[in-house]
């Protein structure tokens, strides 16, 4: 094993070479890959998604996982479950898919009275829910590093969050993969019909500003190479080019035999702390210079087929 | 117009608010948004890509518009120059679509001896151009805002950077649609005759890790929407998964009724910073609270097409 990459590490990592310690040693105890990360991991260290917290997005060429996050919107993960048990999604269509931003889903004739779906017991509406008080229940793992847009970032069961201890407010943030509920001017416009998943550089900008609700945690490439609409904001200017869906789905109320089988690995775990490490400073010999930071939007939240 | 906009914003814009100013006032004076910035602009805040620093990755569904950086990557850009110039790419496929991360493209068969596509007159691999000294002949537009991975971000010349004032160094980043020369572990095994460009979040741990040598100002959308690769690292397993390049052109070479008519948004003006406060402040009349900061990769780089 070429050891070059350690070459530039600099103090730290000199530091801990004994004379009796090579490479090869060090990238396998000190400073482990991701990979050897999992590899090493205990069963404890994962968990699987709720069926009743996890909705599936059904296209005509593959399923879409999403998680829900009823700790931070707890009223559009209602809604939005509602919307899917009465079929409301049923062949409605892609709408939107704007370049480094968001693909979106939902009704291309809601404005139009005569032609909108209608909508059965779920609500068309609902207030933001952009954040929530900080309370011991709710878990947050703290990211170390700084972030320009929130005094303090981490993780909060799978989901990446920032807090303000100031205000004592905590919100979902917008890295590639959250789902939200678009919404009008007005902030309490949405409520859940129609949705996005963000699909380039995390728009932070957005956040406090739409209410999250979830996280694509499988099949997000299925939406991620929509061809992007030509009108303005990404959106499909002809009818044709809307992919239709073929509807949304609970988790809990697809037969278990049919749900996707998978876990996810904690943010609560020391195992997950380790990972973070592995990931702000890459040690895998391909690596020049070591980044010594990761912003939150970076760090994976790494999936499993369970084996049994 | 509403002016709930307005009241989150904070004392700041309440100190602004005169008796007789109403919201529409400020918003078009005090706090321009992109729109209006762009539409107020002057021609010397545009300039043109320069023919012979460009480059044209031509796809049997359209062109993907490349400005090279002479600045940073000077020896790999007079080799990607020199590879287009000898046909190197033509005919060549896309290798790899990695989700959230990179679009890859070279030769198939870069691996075996008798079937690799010949180089002519250009160099199959060169030394790292991961950074440069700071000159004062090289632009740098600091941008006010921390940044967890670089003492110092900005612009220079229409393209993200950093700088480390101690080391002297300053480098291209890994921002959306940024472009490098991917290489093997020796860190001068590229040099051009593999590209890569961002379609994701900023993997900014590949900041002086990979030599970048440009950045896709038009037609990224052509290559963001390729069928991810289901082999490791994305790579397509199956040839024919491979989507054939028609080739790569300078833009110098190619007739001038042909070639893409484009005028880009100078980093180095006043109109520029303006943009950037519009951008780290949101204020049109959707926007609830505005973030207060901007992550280097989230600015935009204005295009245009000339009128005349």
């Amino acid at each position: 094993m070429a050891h070059k990459v350690f070459l530039f590490v600099g103090l730290l990592i000199a530091a801990l070479f004994a004379e009796n310690t090579s490479a090869a040693d060090i990238t396998n105890t000190n400073f482990p890959t991701m990979a050897e990360i999992l590899a090493k991991s205990k069963p404890s260290d994962w968990r699987t998604l709720e069926p009743e917290n996890t909705i599936y997005l059904e296209l005509t060429n593959g399923r879409v996982v999403i998680e829900l996050a009823p700790d931070f919107a707890p009223q559009h993960v209602v809604n939005v479950k509602a919307l899917a048990r009465e079929k409301y999604f049923d062949g409605l269509t892609i709408l939107r898919a704007q370049d480094n931003y968001v693909v979106q889903w939902g009704d291309p004739n809601a404005e139009k009275p005569e032609l909108k779906r209608k909508i059965k017991t779920a609500r068309a509406t609902l207030a933001a829910e952009f954040d929530r008080m900080i309370d011991k229940d709710v878990p947050f793992a703290r990211l170390q590093e700084q972030d320009g847009y929130a005094p303090e970032v981490g993780f909060s069961g799978g989901f990446p969050v920032a807090r303000d201890p100031k205000s004592g407010r905590m919100w979902l943030v917008h890295c590639y993969g959250m789902v939200g509920a678009g919404r009008d001017t007005p902030i309490d416009s949405g409520g859940g019909t129609e949705l996005y998943v963000i699909i380039g550089h995390a728009p932070r900008q957005l956040d406090r500003n739409v209410t999250l609700l979830g996280r694509v945690v499988q099949g997000i490439e299925l939406l991620s190479v929509m061809p992007r609409g030509t009108a303005a904001m990404g959106f499909y200017d002809k009818p044709e080019q809307r992919i239709p869906l073929k509807g949304m789905r609970v988790a809990a109320d697809v037969p278990a035999a049919e749900r996707t089988r998978l876990e996810i690995l904690r943010t609560d775990t020391p195992a997950f702390q380790t990972l973070i490490e592995s990931r702000r400073n890459r040690r895998e010999e391909w690596f020049h210079v070591p980044a010594g930071h990761i912003d939150v939007c970076n760090v994976p939240i790494p999936t499993r087929v369970p084996t049994k």
